[in-house]
Protein backbone atom coordinates (compact mmCIF):
# COMPACT_ATOMS: atom_id res chain seq x y z
CA UNK A 1 0.00 0.00 0.00
CA UNK A 2 2.56 2.30 1.21
CA UNK A 3 6.70 1.88 0.47
CA UNK A 4 7.94 4.06 3.64
CA UNK A 5 5.60 4.46 6.75
CA UNK A 6 7.33 7.30 9.26
CA UNK A 7 5.60 7.32 12.48
CA UNK A 8 6.79 10.54 14.45
CA UNK A 9 5.74 9.58 18.49
CA UNK A 10 5.60 5.86 19.10
CA UNK A 11 3.53 5.22 22.34
CA UNK A 12 0.30 3.65 22.89
CA UNK A 13 -1.27 4.47 19.92
CA UNK A 14 1.54 5.01 17.67
CA UNK A 15 2.93 1.60 18.39
CA UNK A 16 -0.69 -0.08 17.43
CA UNK A 17 -0.16 1.77 14.16
CA UNK A 18 2.99 0.26 13.62
CA UNK A 19 2.07 -2.68 14.51
CA UNK A 20 -0.63 -3.06 12.71
CA UNK A 21 0.79 -1.76 9.83
CA UNK A 22 3.52 -4.72 9.97
CA UNK A 23 0.71 -7.49 10.72
CA UNK A 24 -1.51 -6.48 7.87
CA UNK A 25 1.55 -5.69 5.41
CA UNK A 26 0.35 -2.31 4.70
CA UNK A 27 4.18 -0.77 3.78
CA UNK A 28 7.72 -2.15 2.50
CA UNK A 29 10.01 -0.44 5.22
CA UNK A 30 8.60 1.30 8.53
CA UNK A 31 10.51 3.85 10.25
CA UNK A 32 9.85 5.28 13.87
CA UNK A 33 11.20 8.47 15.70
CA UNK A 34 10.73 8.45 19.00
CA UNK A 35 12.33 10.51 21.76
CA UNK A 36 11.86 8.32 24.79
CA UNK A 37 14.61 5.74 25.50
CA UNK A 38 12.85 3.59 27.17
CA UNK A 39 10.14 3.14 25.04
CA UNK A 40 12.99 2.90 21.80
CA UNK A 41 14.04 -0.04 23.80
CA UNK A 42 10.64 -1.19 23.64
CA UNK A 43 9.87 -0.71 20.20
CA UNK A 44 12.41 -2.65 18.59
CA UNK A 45 11.40 -5.53 20.66
CA UNK A 46 8.35 -5.23 18.62
CA UNK A 47 9.96 -6.48 15.22
CA UNK A 48 13.14 -6.72 13.51
CA UNK A 49 12.18 -4.68 10.60
CA UNK A 50 11.34 -1.32 12.33
CA UNK A 51 14.04 0.90 11.40
CA UNK A 52 14.64 3.87 14.56
CA UNK A 53 15.69 7.08 13.29
CA UNK A 54 17.27 9.25 15.46
CA UNK A 55 16.88 13.15 13.57
CA UNK A 56 13.73 14.41 11.81
CA UNK A 57 16.38 15.21 8.59
CA UNK A 58 16.61 14.55 5.21
CA UNK A 59 16.61 11.20 5.48
CA UNK A 60 13.00 11.71 5.36
CA UNK A 61 12.27 12.55 2.31
CA UNK A 62 10.50 9.90 0.39
CA UNK A 63 8.30 8.93 2.99
CA UNK A 64 5.28 8.07 1.42
CA UNK A 65 3.11 8.15 4.54
CA UNK A 66 4.24 9.92 7.62
CA UNK A 67 2.05 9.36 10.99
CA UNK A 68 2.31 12.10 13.81
CA UNK A 69 1.55 10.36 16.98
CA UNK A 70 2.85 12.62 19.22
CA UNK A 71 1.08 14.93 21.92
CA UNK A 72 -0.58 18.21 19.98
CA UNK A 73 2.04 20.45 21.51
CA UNK A 74 4.98 19.04 20.12
CA UNK A 75 3.25 19.59 16.52
CA UNK A 76 4.92 23.44 15.65
CA UNK A 77 8.21 22.12 16.16
CA UNK A 78 7.52 18.69 14.15
CA UNK A 79 5.96 21.24 11.12
CA UNK A 80 9.41 22.70 10.76
CA UNK A 81 11.03 19.68 10.19
CA UNK A 82 8.85 19.25 8.00
CA UNK A 83 8.37 21.33 5.74
CA UNK A 84 12.31 21.55 5.38
CA UNK A 85 12.95 18.00 4.88
CA UNK A 86 9.80 16.41 3.14
CA UNK A 87 9.18 15.58 -0.57
CA UNK A 88 5.57 16.99 -1.70
CA UNK A 89 4.50 13.12 -2.83
CA UNK A 90 3.97 12.44 0.83
CA UNK A 91 0.79 12.60 2.89
CA UNK A 92 0.70 13.78 6.54
CA UNK A 93 -1.41 12.19 9.26
CA UNK A 94 -1.72 12.84 12.79
CA UNK A 95 -3.87 11.43 15.88
CA UNK A 96 -4.68 14.28 17.63
CA UNK A 97 -8.22 14.26 19.88
CA UNK A 98 -9.22 17.82 18.92
CA UNK A 99 -8.97 18.93 15.21
CA UNK A 100 -10.10 23.03 14.94
CA UNK A 101 -6.44 24.03 16.47
CA UNK A 102 -5.10 21.48 14.29
CA UNK A 103 -6.25 22.58 11.32
CA UNK A 104 -5.18 26.16 12.38
CA UNK A 105 -2.11 24.76 12.57
CA UNK A 106 -1.43 23.55 9.21
CA UNK A 107 -3.06 26.61 7.18
CA UNK A 108 -0.51 28.67 8.81
CA UNK A 109 2.41 26.69 9.43
CA UNK A 110 2.82 24.07 6.57
CA UNK A 111 4.39 24.70 3.78
CA UNK A 112 1.14 24.60 0.71
CA UNK A 113 3.20 21.97 -0.88
CA UNK A 114 3.14 19.51 1.61
CA UNK A 115 -0.33 17.33 2.57
CA UNK A 116 -2.08 17.00 5.82
CA UNK A 117 -4.92 15.08 6.43
CA UNK A 118 -5.90 14.52 9.63
CA UNK A 119 -6.86 11.42 11.13
CA UNK A 120 -8.79 10.47 15.29
CA UNK A 121 -8.93 6.95 15.90
CA UNK A 122 -11.35 6.75 18.77
CA UNK A 123 -9.32 3.91 20.66
CA UNK A 124 -7.23 4.24 23.59
CA UNK A 125 -7.34 3.76 27.40
CA UNK A 126 -5.22 4.98 30.45
CA UNK A 127 -2.29 3.46 29.71
CA UNK A 128 0.78 4.70 27.73
CA UNK A 129 3.76 3.72 26.02
CA UNK A 130 4.58 1.40 23.55
CA UNK A 131 4.20 -1.98 25.96
CA UNK A 132 0.20 -1.18 26.08
CA UNK A 133 -0.11 -1.45 22.17
CA UNK A 134 -2.09 -3.43 20.19
CA UNK A 135 -2.48 -4.31 16.59
CA UNK A 136 -6.53 -5.17 17.88
CA UNK A 137 -6.44 -1.74 18.93
CA UNK A 138 -8.74 0.22 16.28
CA UNK A 139 -10.58 -3.18 15.33
CA UNK A 140 -14.29 -2.32 15.21
CA UNK A 141 -13.53 1.42 16.51
CA UNK A 142 -14.36 4.53 14.51
CA UNK A 143 -12.04 6.73 13.00
CA UNK A 144 -13.21 10.02 11.99
CA UNK A 145 -10.68 11.31 9.03
CA UNK A 146 -11.83 15.29 8.36
CA UNK A 147 -12.37 16.36 4.86
CA UNK A 148 -9.91 18.01 2.81
CA UNK A 149 -10.78 19.52 -0.43
CA UNK A 150 -6.96 19.21 -1.17
CA UNK A 151 -6.55 15.72 -2.27
CA UNK A 152 -9.48 13.32 -2.66
CA UNK A 153 -7.09 10.55 -3.90
CA UNK A 154 -4.82 10.90 -0.89
CA UNK A 155 -7.98 11.32 1.24
CA UNK A 156 -9.03 7.62 -0.08
CA UNK A 157 -5.84 6.15 0.43
CA UNK A 158 -5.75 6.96 3.76
CA UNK A 159 -9.11 5.66 4.35
CA UNK A 160 -8.09 2.55 3.03
CA UNK A 161 -5.03 2.61 5.40
CA UNK A 162 -7.31 3.05 8.79
CA UNK A 163 -9.78 0.49 7.37
CA UNK A 164 -7.25 -2.35 6.67
CA UNK A 165 -6.24 -1.59 10.43
CA UNK A 166 -9.52 -2.39 11.09
CA UNK A 167 -11.38 0.92 12.12
CA UNK A 168 -14.96 2.28 10.74
CA UNK A 169 -13.89 4.79 8.35
CA UNK A 170 -15.85 8.08 8.65
CA UNK A 171 -15.79 11.48 7.27
CA UNK A 172 -16.07 15.23 8.85
CA UNK A 173 -15.87 18.35 9.45
CA UNK A 174 -13.13 19.50 12.26
CA UNK A 175 -15.87 21.92 13.56
CA UNK A 176 -18.37 19.14 13.77
CA UNK A 177 -15.27 16.95 15.47
CA UNK A 178 -14.66 19.43 17.92
CA UNK A 179 -18.10 19.79 19.17
CA UNK A 180 -19.40 16.27 18.94
CA UNK A 181 -16.20 14.88 20.99
CA UNK A 182 -16.58 17.70 23.86
CA UNK A 183 -19.64 15.32 24.67
CA UNK A 184 -18.64 12.06 24.46
CA UNK A 185 -15.09 12.10 25.04
CA UNK A 186 -13.65 15.51 26.91
CA UNK A 187 -16.15 16.05 29.14
CA UNK A 188 -16.43 12.67 30.50
CA UNK A 189 -12.51 12.79 31.39
CA UNK A 190 -12.70 16.73 32.70
CA UNK A 191 -15.23 15.07 34.86
CA UNK A 192 -13.37 12.07 35.90
CA UNK A 193 -10.39 14.66 36.61
CA UNK A 194 -12.54 16.58 38.94
CA UNK A 195 -14.47 13.91 40.87
CA UNK A 196 -10.80 12.51 42.12
CA UNK A 197 -9.82 16.35 43.30
CA UNK A 198 -13.23 16.53 44.92
CA UNK A 199 -12.14 13.39 46.85
CA UNK A 200 -8.72 14.64 47.12
CA UNK A 201 -10.27 17.49 48.88
CA UNK A 202 -12.74 15.84 50.87
CA UNK A 203 -10.08 13.51 52.78
CA UNK A 204 -8.25 16.86 53.45
CA UNK A 205 -11.37 18.73 55.03
CA UNK A 206 -12.45 15.69 56.66
CA UNK A 207 -9.07 14.18 57.42
CA UNK A 208 -10.71 11.06 56.16
CA UNK A 209 -9.31 8.49 54.44
CA UNK A 210 -11.93 7.47 52.23
CA UNK A 211 -10.25 5.63 48.92
CA UNK A 212 -10.44 2.42 50.19
CA UNK A 213 -14.07 2.08 49.65
CA UNK A 214 -14.01 3.22 46.25
CA UNK A 215 -15.53 -0.33 44.74
CA UNK A 216 -18.89 1.61 45.04
CA UNK A 217 -18.23 3.88 41.95
CA UNK A 218 -15.19 6.06 42.31
CA UNK A 219 -12.91 3.10 41.14
CA UNK A 220 -14.15 3.43 37.69
CA UNK A 221 -13.52 7.16 37.26
CA UNK A 222 -10.37 6.84 38.69
CA UNK A 223 -9.47 4.87 36.26
CA UNK A 224 -9.87 7.69 33.37
CA UNK A 225 -8.37 10.01 35.36
CA UNK A 226 -5.19 8.30 35.08
CA UNK A 227 -4.96 9.07 31.62
CA UNK A 228 -1.93 10.84 30.32
CA UNK A 229 -1.44 14.49 31.46
CA UNK A 230 0.43 15.39 28.61
CA UNK A 231 -2.33 14.55 26.06
CA UNK A 232 -5.03 15.73 27.61
CA UNK A 233 -4.08 19.51 28.77
CA UNK A 234 -3.40 19.99 25.21
CA UNK A 235 -7.46 18.69 24.53
CA UNK A 236 -8.68 20.75 26.80
CA UNK A 237 -6.78 24.07 26.11
CA UNK A 238 -7.66 23.48 22.42
CA UNK A 239 -11.01 22.53 22.62
CA UNK A 240 -12.01 25.38 25.51
CA UNK A 241 -14.83 26.83 23.65
CA UNK A 242 -16.96 23.83 23.24
CA UNK A 243 -15.45 22.76 26.98
CA UNK A 244 -16.67 25.54 28.47
CA UNK A 245 -20.20 25.55 26.86
CA UNK A 246 -20.78 22.03 28.21
CA UNK A 247 -19.49 22.44 31.47
CA UNK A 248 -21.85 25.21 31.91
CA UNK A 249 -24.31 23.12 30.81
CA UNK A 250 -23.48 20.15 32.58
CA UNK A 251 -23.54 22.63 36.35
CA UNK A 252 -27.24 23.75 35.16
CA UNK A 253 -28.85 19.83 35.66
CA UNK A 254 -26.40 19.68 38.44
CA UNK A 255 -28.06 22.19 40.45
CA UNK A 256 -31.39 21.60 39.15
CA UNK A 257 -30.59 17.71 40.17
CA UNK A 258 -29.88 19.35 43.53
CA UNK A 259 -32.67 20.97 44.23
CA UNK A 260 -34.74 17.92 42.83
CA UNK A 261 -33.25 15.56 45.91
CA UNK A 262 -33.42 18.68 48.77
CA UNK A 263 -37.38 19.28 47.31
CA UNK A 264 -38.02 15.10 46.77
CA UNK A 265 -39.35 15.92 43.61
CA UNK A 266 -40.31 12.09 43.41
CA UNK A 267 -41.45 12.15 39.80
CA UNK A 268 -39.16 14.28 38.60
CA UNK A 269 -36.37 12.76 39.43
CA UNK A 270 -37.53 9.06 38.98
CA UNK A 271 -37.93 10.19 35.12
CA UNK A 272 -34.65 11.60 35.08
CA UNK A 273 -33.00 8.14 36.35
CA UNK A 274 -35.24 6.18 33.95
CA UNK A 275 -34.57 8.35 30.82
CA UNK A 276 -30.46 7.92 31.52
CA UNK A 277 -31.61 4.09 30.99
CA UNK A 278 -32.43 4.46 27.22
CA UNK A 279 -29.18 6.13 26.68
CA UNK A 280 -27.74 3.27 28.04
CA UNK A 281 -29.74 1.13 25.76
CA UNK A 282 -29.07 3.33 22.57
CA UNK A 283 -24.87 2.45 23.28
CA UNK A 284 -25.71 -1.14 23.50
CA UNK A 285 -27.61 -1.30 20.00
CA UNK A 286 -24.98 0.58 18.67
CA UNK A 287 -22.47 -1.70 19.90
CA UNK A 288 -20.26 0.74 22.20
CA UNK A 289 -20.32 -1.68 24.57
CA UNK A 290 -21.63 -5.21 25.68
CA UNK A 291 -24.60 -5.62 28.20
CA UNK A 292 -22.95 -7.98 30.21
CA UNK A 293 -22.77 -6.77 34.05
CA UNK A 294 -19.72 -5.18 35.58
CA UNK A 295 -19.07 -6.54 38.98
CA UNK A 296 -15.41 -5.01 39.12
CA UNK A 297 -12.23 -6.65 37.58
CA UNK A 298 -10.97 -9.44 39.43
CA UNK A 299 -6.71 -9.84 40.23
CA UNK B 1 -25.15 -20.42 61.78
CA UNK B 2 -28.78 -19.89 61.51
CA UNK B 3 -31.99 -22.78 61.52
CA UNK B 4 -34.12 -20.35 59.96
CA UNK B 5 -33.65 -17.58 57.30
CA UNK B 6 -35.95 -14.98 56.03
CA UNK B 7 -35.06 -13.00 52.92
CA UNK B 8 -37.24 -10.34 52.22
CA UNK B 9 -36.51 -8.76 48.52
CA UNK B 10 -34.63 -10.68 46.45
CA UNK B 11 -33.22 -8.84 43.68
CA UNK B 12 -29.21 -9.19 42.57
CA UNK B 13 -28.26 -8.64 46.54
CA UNK B 14 -30.89 -10.61 48.10
CA UNK B 15 -30.41 -13.97 45.54
CA UNK B 16 -26.74 -13.62 45.83
CA UNK B 17 -26.98 -13.40 49.72
CA UNK B 18 -29.44 -16.74 49.26
CA UNK B 19 -26.66 -18.39 47.06
CA UNK B 20 -23.80 -18.01 49.12
CA UNK B 21 -25.62 -18.66 52.41
CA UNK B 22 -27.19 -21.81 50.66
CA UNK B 23 -23.29 -22.70 49.07
CA UNK B 24 -22.08 -22.05 52.60
CA UNK B 25 -24.42 -24.18 54.96
CA UNK B 26 -25.43 -21.22 56.57
CA UNK B 27 -28.84 -22.16 57.84
CA UNK B 28 -30.62 -25.25 57.88
CA UNK B 29 -33.84 -23.52 56.57
CA UNK B 30 -34.19 -20.69 54.17
CA UNK B 31 -37.34 -18.22 53.25
CA UNK B 32 -38.12 -15.69 50.25
CA UNK B 33 -40.60 -13.01 50.29
CA UNK B 34 -40.35 -11.72 46.79
CA UNK B 35 -43.59 -9.82 45.39
CA UNK B 36 -42.10 -9.59 41.61
CA UNK B 37 -43.85 -12.94 39.94
CA UNK B 38 -40.82 -13.17 37.09
CA UNK B 39 -38.63 -13.00 39.84
CA UNK B 40 -40.42 -15.60 41.51
CA UNK B 41 -39.71 -17.81 38.92
CA UNK B 42 -36.15 -16.93 38.71
CA UNK B 43 -35.60 -18.05 42.41
CA UNK B 44 -37.35 -21.28 41.99
CA UNK B 45 -34.78 -22.49 39.79
CA UNK B 46 -31.71 -21.51 42.03
CA UNK B 47 -32.24 -24.46 44.70
CA UNK B 48 -34.70 -26.54 45.72
CA UNK B 49 -34.73 -25.76 49.36
CA UNK B 50 -35.73 -22.45 48.68
CA UNK B 51 -39.07 -21.95 50.69
CA UNK B 52 -41.21 -19.42 48.78
CA UNK B 53 -43.48 -17.53 51.05
CA UNK B 54 -46.43 -15.21 49.94
CA UNK B 55 -46.99 -13.26 53.10
CA UNK B 56 -45.52 -12.17 55.69
CA UNK B 57 -47.33 -13.20 58.44
CA UNK B 58 -47.22 -15.46 61.63
CA UNK B 59 -44.99 -17.60 59.82
CA UNK B 60 -42.08 -15.97 59.94
CA UNK B 61 -42.37 -15.91 63.99
CA UNK B 62 -39.24 -18.16 64.29
CA UNK B 63 -37.06 -16.72 61.80
CA UNK B 64 -33.53 -16.26 63.54
CA UNK B 65 -32.48 -13.85 60.63
CA UNK B 66 -34.16 -11.98 58.66
CA UNK B 67 -32.47 -10.11 56.17
CA UNK B 68 -34.28 -7.17 54.01
CA UNK B 69 -32.90 -6.48 50.29
CA UNK B 70 -35.72 -4.44 49.11
CA UNK B 71 -35.16 -0.61 48.03
CA UNK B 72 -35.38 1.37 51.74
CA UNK B 73 -38.39 3.00 50.71
CA UNK B 74 -40.10 -0.11 51.14
CA UNK B 75 -38.97 -0.52 54.94
CA UNK B 76 -42.06 1.52 56.56
CA UNK B 77 -43.89 -0.93 55.35
CA UNK B 78 -42.35 -4.05 56.17
CA UNK B 79 -41.52 -2.96 59.67
CA UNK B 80 -45.28 -2.74 60.78
CA UNK B 81 -45.28 -6.44 59.64
CA UNK B 82 -41.59 -7.76 61.42
CA UNK B 83 -43.56 -6.12 64.91
CA UNK B 84 -46.56 -7.86 64.15
CA UNK B 85 -45.20 -11.04 63.81
CA UNK B 86 -41.72 -11.75 64.38
CA UNK B 87 -39.97 -12.95 67.67
CA UNK B 88 -38.12 -11.13 69.98
CA UNK B 89 -35.22 -13.71 69.50
CA UNK B 90 -34.92 -12.70 65.75
CA UNK B 91 -31.81 -10.67 64.40
CA UNK B 92 -33.18 -8.59 61.40
CA UNK B 93 -30.88 -6.94 58.81
CA UNK B 94 -30.56 -4.98 55.59
CA UNK B 95 -28.28 -3.80 52.82
CA UNK B 96 -29.18 -0.78 51.76
CA UNK B 97 -27.13 2.01 51.19
CA UNK B 98 -27.81 4.86 53.45
CA UNK B 99 -28.19 4.58 57.15
CA UNK B 100 -29.21 7.58 59.26
CA UNK B 101 -32.16 7.59 57.26
CA UNK B 102 -32.65 4.03 58.34
CA UNK B 103 -31.80 4.32 62.50
CA UNK B 104 -33.93 7.24 62.50
CA UNK B 105 -36.35 4.48 61.13
CA UNK B 106 -35.63 1.84 62.87
CA UNK B 107 -35.72 3.86 66.46
CA UNK B 108 -39.19 5.39 65.31
CA UNK B 109 -40.88 2.24 64.15
CA UNK B 110 -39.38 -0.99 64.93
CA UNK B 111 -40.53 -2.08 68.35
CA UNK B 112 -38.29 -2.18 71.26
CA UNK B 113 -37.94 -5.74 71.55
CA UNK B 114 -37.08 -6.49 67.78
CA UNK B 115 -32.87 -6.48 67.68
CA UNK B 116 -32.01 -4.58 64.12
CA UNK B 117 -28.59 -4.10 63.00
CA UNK B 118 -27.38 -2.36 59.60
CA UNK B 119 -25.23 -3.45 56.82
CA UNK B 120 -24.29 -2.69 53.66
CA UNK B 121 -22.30 -4.69 51.57
CA UNK B 122 -20.25 -2.35 48.87
CA UNK B 123 -20.79 -4.76 46.16
CA UNK B 124 -23.16 -4.36 43.01
CA UNK B 125 -23.60 -3.25 39.32
CA UNK B 126 -25.67 -1.67 37.46
CA UNK B 127 -28.07 -5.12 36.27
CA UNK B 128 -30.96 -5.68 38.74
CA UNK B 129 -32.90 -9.33 38.90
CA UNK B 130 -31.95 -12.44 40.83
CA UNK B 131 -30.69 -13.77 37.65
CA UNK B 132 -27.41 -11.95 38.06
CA UNK B 133 -26.63 -12.93 41.68
CA UNK B 134 -23.59 -14.99 42.40
CA UNK B 135 -22.51 -16.55 45.79
CA UNK B 136 -19.49 -14.67 45.06
CA UNK B 137 -20.99 -11.27 44.78
CA UNK B 138 -19.17 -10.00 48.27
CA UNK B 139 -16.05 -12.33 48.08
CA UNK B 140 -12.79 -9.68 49.35
CA UNK B 141 -15.23 -7.10 48.95
CA UNK B 142 -16.35 -4.86 52.27
CA UNK B 143 -19.27 -5.01 54.18
CA UNK B 144 -19.86 -2.36 56.57
CA UNK B 145 -21.96 -2.91 59.95
CA UNK B 146 -23.12 0.11 62.03
CA UNK B 147 -22.40 -0.20 65.35
CA UNK B 148 -24.85 -0.94 68.08
CA UNK B 149 -25.19 -0.37 71.70
CA UNK B 150 -27.66 -3.15 72.19
CA UNK B 151 -26.36 -6.66 71.86
CA UNK B 152 -22.84 -7.10 71.43
CA UNK B 153 -23.54 -10.86 70.90
CA UNK B 154 -25.69 -10.27 67.76
CA UNK B 155 -22.89 -7.99 66.29
CA UNK B 156 -20.54 -10.25 66.16
CA UNK B 157 -22.61 -13.57 65.12
CA UNK B 158 -23.91 -11.13 61.87
CA UNK B 159 -20.16 -9.95 61.32
CA UNK B 160 -19.59 -13.98 60.95
CA UNK B 161 -22.16 -14.67 58.76
CA UNK B 162 -20.80 -11.80 56.11
CA UNK B 163 -17.64 -13.16 56.58
CA UNK B 164 -18.38 -16.72 55.58
CA UNK B 165 -20.23 -15.36 52.44
CA UNK B 166 -16.77 -13.80 51.89
CA UNK B 167 -16.70 -10.28 52.92
CA UNK B 168 -14.34 -7.92 54.52
CA UNK B 169 -16.56 -7.06 57.51
CA UNK B 170 -16.18 -3.24 59.19
CA UNK B 171 -17.86 -1.21 61.58
CA UNK B 172 -18.87 2.66 61.29
CA UNK B 173 -21.34 5.08 62.77
CA UNK B 174 -24.48 5.73 60.50
CA UNK B 175 -22.95 9.32 60.62
CA UNK B 176 -19.73 8.67 59.16
CA UNK B 177 -20.74 5.72 57.25
CA UNK B 178 -23.26 8.21 55.40
CA UNK B 179 -20.44 10.68 54.73
CA UNK B 180 -17.78 8.32 53.07
CA UNK B 181 -19.96 6.88 50.58
CA UNK B 182 -21.81 10.34 49.50
CA UNK B 183 -18.13 10.80 47.87
CA UNK B 184 -17.20 7.51 47.19
CA UNK B 185 -20.16 5.62 45.74
CA UNK B 186 -23.43 8.39 45.68
CA UNK B 187 -21.21 11.14 43.84
CA UNK B 188 -20.07 9.21 41.23
CA UNK B 189 -23.66 8.04 40.36
CA UNK B 190 -24.92 11.10 40.28
CA UNK B 191 -22.87 12.20 38.27
CA UNK B 192 -22.98 9.89 35.84
CA UNK B 193 -26.95 10.02 35.89
CA UNK B 194 -26.33 13.85 35.20
CA UNK B 195 -23.47 13.65 32.18
CA UNK B 196 -26.03 11.04 30.32
CA UNK B 197 -28.68 14.04 30.65
CA UNK B 198 -26.29 16.40 29.51
CA UNK B 199 -25.66 14.21 26.41
CA UNK B 200 -29.20 14.09 25.62
CA UNK B 201 -29.42 18.17 26.33
CA UNK B 202 -26.86 18.56 23.74
CA UNK B 203 -28.25 16.15 21.29
CA UNK B 204 -32.06 17.89 21.66
CA UNK B 205 -29.74 21.49 21.23
CA UNK B 206 -27.31 21.02 18.09
CA UNK B 207 -29.71 18.21 16.78
CA UNK B 208 -26.94 15.37 16.33
CA UNK B 209 -26.97 12.12 17.41
CA UNK B 210 -23.30 11.73 18.81
CA UNK B 211 -24.34 9.01 21.08
CA UNK B 212 -22.84 6.68 18.46
CA UNK B 213 -19.02 7.78 19.41
CA UNK B 214 -19.91 6.93 22.74
CA UNK B 215 -16.47 4.76 23.13
CA UNK B 216 -14.09 7.83 23.76
CA UNK B 217 -15.71 7.70 27.37
CA UNK B 218 -19.42 8.26 27.71
CA UNK B 219 -19.54 4.48 27.41
CA UNK B 220 -18.29 3.70 30.93
CA UNK B 221 -20.53 6.69 32.37
CA UNK B 222 -24.06 5.40 31.20
CA UNK B 223 -23.10 1.46 32.30
CA UNK B 224 -23.13 3.07 36.20
CA UNK B 225 -26.61 5.36 34.87
CA UNK B 226 -28.20 2.49 33.87
CA UNK B 227 -28.50 1.29 37.71
CA UNK B 228 -31.94 1.05 39.50
CA UNK B 229 -33.68 3.45 39.56
CA UNK B 230 -36.01 3.21 42.91
CA UNK B 231 -32.86 2.47 44.70
CA UNK B 232 -31.05 5.33 43.69
CA UNK B 233 -34.35 7.94 44.25
CA UNK B 234 -33.63 6.08 47.46
CA UNK B 235 -29.98 6.89 48.48
CA UNK B 236 -30.19 10.44 46.80
CA UNK B 237 -33.43 11.23 48.66
CA UNK B 238 -32.12 9.86 52.11
CA UNK B 239 -28.29 11.24 51.96
CA UNK B 240 -29.31 14.47 50.31
CA UNK B 241 -27.76 16.58 52.96
CA UNK B 242 -24.57 14.91 52.60
CA UNK B 243 -24.94 15.04 48.51
CA UNK B 244 -25.37 18.81 48.76
CA UNK B 245 -22.58 19.50 50.17
CA UNK B 246 -20.32 17.44 48.04
CA UNK B 247 -22.01 18.66 44.96
CA UNK B 248 -21.17 22.13 46.01
CA UNK B 249 -17.73 21.45 46.08
CA UNK B 250 -17.60 19.08 43.26
CA UNK B 251 -19.17 22.48 41.16
CA UNK B 252 -16.45 24.71 42.48
CA UNK B 253 -13.73 22.46 41.16
CA UNK B 254 -15.36 22.30 37.68
CA UNK B 255 -15.71 26.37 37.70
CA UNK B 256 -12.06 26.39 38.92
CA UNK B 257 -11.24 24.24 36.20
CA UNK B 258 -12.84 25.77 33.54
CA UNK B 259 -10.94 29.05 34.11
CA UNK B 260 -7.87 27.11 34.14
CA UNK B 261 -8.37 25.96 30.50
CA UNK B 262 -9.74 29.78 29.60
CA UNK B 263 -6.73 31.40 31.14
CA UNK B 264 -4.42 28.05 29.81
CA UNK B 265 -2.81 28.72 33.27
CA UNK B 266 -0.33 25.63 32.24
CA UNK B 267 1.67 24.53 35.39
CA UNK B 268 -1.45 24.24 37.19
CA UNK B 269 -3.67 22.56 35.35
CA UNK B 270 -0.80 19.84 34.96
CA UNK B 271 -0.27 19.81 38.47
CA UNK B 272 -3.84 18.72 38.94
CA UNK B 273 -4.25 15.87 36.26
CA UNK B 274 -1.16 14.94 37.66
CA UNK B 275 -2.48 14.63 41.09
CA UNK B 276 -5.15 12.18 39.83
CA UNK B 277 -2.83 9.55 38.76
CA UNK B 278 -1.77 8.90 42.45
CA UNK B 279 -4.97 8.40 43.66
CA UNK B 280 -5.37 5.85 40.89
CA UNK B 281 -2.30 4.53 42.35
CA UNK B 282 -3.55 4.36 45.93
CA UNK B 283 -7.03 2.36 44.78
CA UNK B 284 -4.83 -0.35 42.94
CA UNK B 285 -2.45 -0.58 46.11
CA UNK B 286 -5.68 -1.28 48.12
CA UNK B 287 -6.60 -3.62 45.38
CA UNK B 288 -10.04 -2.04 44.61
CA UNK B 289 -9.58 -2.14 41.35
CA UNK B 290 -6.63 -3.79 38.56
CA UNK B 291 -4.03 -2.35 37.07
CA UNK B 292 -4.93 -3.88 33.58
CA UNK B 293 -5.86 -1.08 30.79
CA UNK B 294 -9.09 -1.11 30.02
CA UNK B 295 -9.67 -0.81 26.10
CA UNK B 296 -13.38 -1.75 26.07
CA UNK B 297 -14.93 -4.83 26.59
CA UNK B 298 -15.40 -6.96 23.66
CA UNK B 299 -18.41 -8.51 22.22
Amino acid sequence: MFKKILIIGCGMIGSSILRGAISQKLCKKIYVFEKNIKYQKQIKKINKKIILIKKIDKKIENMDLVIISTPMSEYKKIIIKLNKNLSNNSLITDVGSTRVNVSKLIKKKLSKKLNWIMSHPISGSEASGPKYGSKNLFKNKWCILIKSKKNKLLESKLSRFWKKLGSKVIFMKEQEHDKIFSVTSHLPHLIAYNLIKTTQDFQKINKKNVIKYSAGGLRDFSRIAASNEIMWRDVFFNNSKNMSKIIDLFIKNLKNFKIDINKKRNSLLLDKLKKSKKVRHQILLLKQDISKPDFGREN
